[in-house]
């Protein structure tokens, strides 16, 4: 029989012990799982950054994967945990935003809140620990939830940003920076083709009040060496890219930074 | 049948090829092993960070586990490498120490040291993998451990630093400081109930000598953004915070400083 | 029955979700698979440093090993991807050289180039989640490769820089640095035999037009706190060391950078 996968993705990083603090708890109690890093690096507190690197990753996980999710500043509040059950799979974690988007694509059926009562937390500052390792290794052993949860009507979500089509073009964001220093913006195709614009087709970049001449490209290898470019990715969004350089470091980037495609 | 545990801890980083070179060691020698990283970040050559790191994480894992550390500046030196076998697992690494405090968590029952004559050391740089590794497999096979070792009578220890009560209140240090920046001290909950203080009381810290206003609190949360608190941490000692922020910085803080809690 | 190991290297960083994305899409495949990460910290676009690590790393591991690197530059465009069938193994990747060095530790038998046609490519910048990682997954699901391959009459190798004897030693270069700074060159023992030098003997090194005086020593701990060392290191060649120091820092060292060694 395949384990289970159980994933993490957190803000601890690997610097610290408390990643390796979780697969110990997790495999206490279940060691028939296979537990995976998704990311310990998530920038500390960056709830939608945590939810959107959740959301494009577990689509590639099998169907039942459970994927824990702790970036969780309001850690030991009132805030409630969560479960949510979807058709692809299981999301755990507090009840911030951090795991709706990708709920979104796994398709969630139910809503569940975990009773901390039911565990025994012993500091107020490591739900990681204490309450989401060992709800998701109950989950992996078959545990009814409503042993240890209680039913919710929702979840709460966060807003995914959209581009819009401006008298020039596109107006987006950054969402995301990669250790490339690729900066993710928040548009896709379906907006590049509704704005008129054509794959290998020139077009400028308006970002913090400057211009910048670039190319829509289809991958970094189609551009010149240090080109700054504007490259469909694997996210199927554009990504403002230089070809064997940092974009972020080239344009001094941040994310949440208005960026504008234009003729 | 469960595979046994194998923990690794260095200060190797997974920037280096080592750490996955002990993994191949290891899982040459016996593939029915789950070997999982507690952590390659260690500051390097920091045998007092590793000892507590480890000592804070084997409670978690299993019993049975065999945790590696290799934190080994005296590498290829006269050093002895040990294994200390635990009612709750095994310990394993160069007798400098960084075994210690981990030691005491899983009850020592008798101390063994490797026998490098017994393994086909290459090279006298990196005992992890030509020593520390394929004795941990061979402990997972269930080898005798008289076949590669010798007895010992004893293990080097390392000296945990304790607190004092002062007439103001109680003086302590800094022992580690995570990725947060939250700076982990050596004073408990004990500590704090001698000396008279009181959970969510306002109370004064003294550091580098400067005086701070703060309070005793459970949680992150209970803070205000940016507030400077003492905080119940996971480890179940005061740790100085910033809600949402980072007391390393906002305080030029490192480990060893002291600090004084008072009234 | 043990499960086939598969090897991950890339300069993807751990940052990034994109290396257990990977993991995501093989454990699809077959979870029946044994995911390792080598390193995910190449420097970025580096395909000789990859290539280099991954030739020491691969030899530690179990035969039947499947060995993935993904340093990329030229994802999308016309180079190809290739399988080096080995006597003790599998690599795959671009064939830009960054399997090369490790194939001639493998033994290679057979090469084959990856058809593209025959994967589902979602995007021309992650052929390590779209063509690569699936590949291995097929292999160690031991699927004919002429289903998803042609064969190829050789692979793109790379460059191994060679040392030479000059009249007053030998010169070689930096070809690695690893986290603590120590400075690998590409000189082995049998070129400090042949010119001349016994181990523990003092010698000079010249290095960016600058004499320091050192020792060849067989680890670092022969050395006092803060010497230079010349070390036979861990992958059987000289490197440059400080005792419980960082050579790089100390010397202002990158690679490629010449190094002599002199009476």
């Amino acid at each position: 029989m395949n384990k289970t996968i159980i994933t993490l993705t957190t803000d601890f990083s690997i610097k610290s012990p408390y990643p390796a603090v979780m697969k110990g708890v997790i495999l206490s109690l279940n060691p028939q799982t296979q537990v995976i890093d998704l990311t310990h690096e998530i920038p500390k507190f960056d709830i939608f950054t945590a939810s959107f690197i959740l959301s494009y990753a577990v689509t590639y996980f099998p169907k039942g994967t459970i994927h824990v999710c702790v970036v969780d500043p309001g850690v030991g509040t009132e805030r409630k945990g969560v479960i949510i059950k979807c058709q692809k799979g299981y999301l755990v974690g507090p009840d911030n935003g951090c795991l709706s988007l990708a709920a979104e694509k796994l398709k969630p059926l139910k809503v569940f809140e975990i009773i901390p009562e039911k565990f025994n937390i012993s500091s107020q500052t490591f739900h990681g620990r204490d309450l989401f390792a060992p709800a998701a290794a109950y989950i992996s052993l078959k545990k009814d939830l409503n042993e240890f949860c209680k039913p919710l009507t929702h979840f709460n979500k966060i807003n995914f940003p959209k581009p819009h089509l401006t008298k020039e073009g596109v107006k987006g964001e950054i969402i995301f920076i990669d250790d490339f220093g690729n900066l993710v913006t928040n548009i896709s195709l379906s907006e590049i083709n509704e704005a008129g614009f054509k794959l290998k087709e020139k077009v400028k970049l308006r970002f913090k009040g400057k211009t910048f001449k670039t190319r829509l490209l289809e991958t970094y290898g189609q551009g010149r060496k240090g080109e700054l470019m504007l490259v469909l990715n694997s996210f199927n969004l554009f990504e403002i890219s230089v070809r064997e350089g940092n974009a972020k470091e080239k344009l001094g980037a941040e994310t949440k930074k208005v960026i504008e495609v234009m003729k």
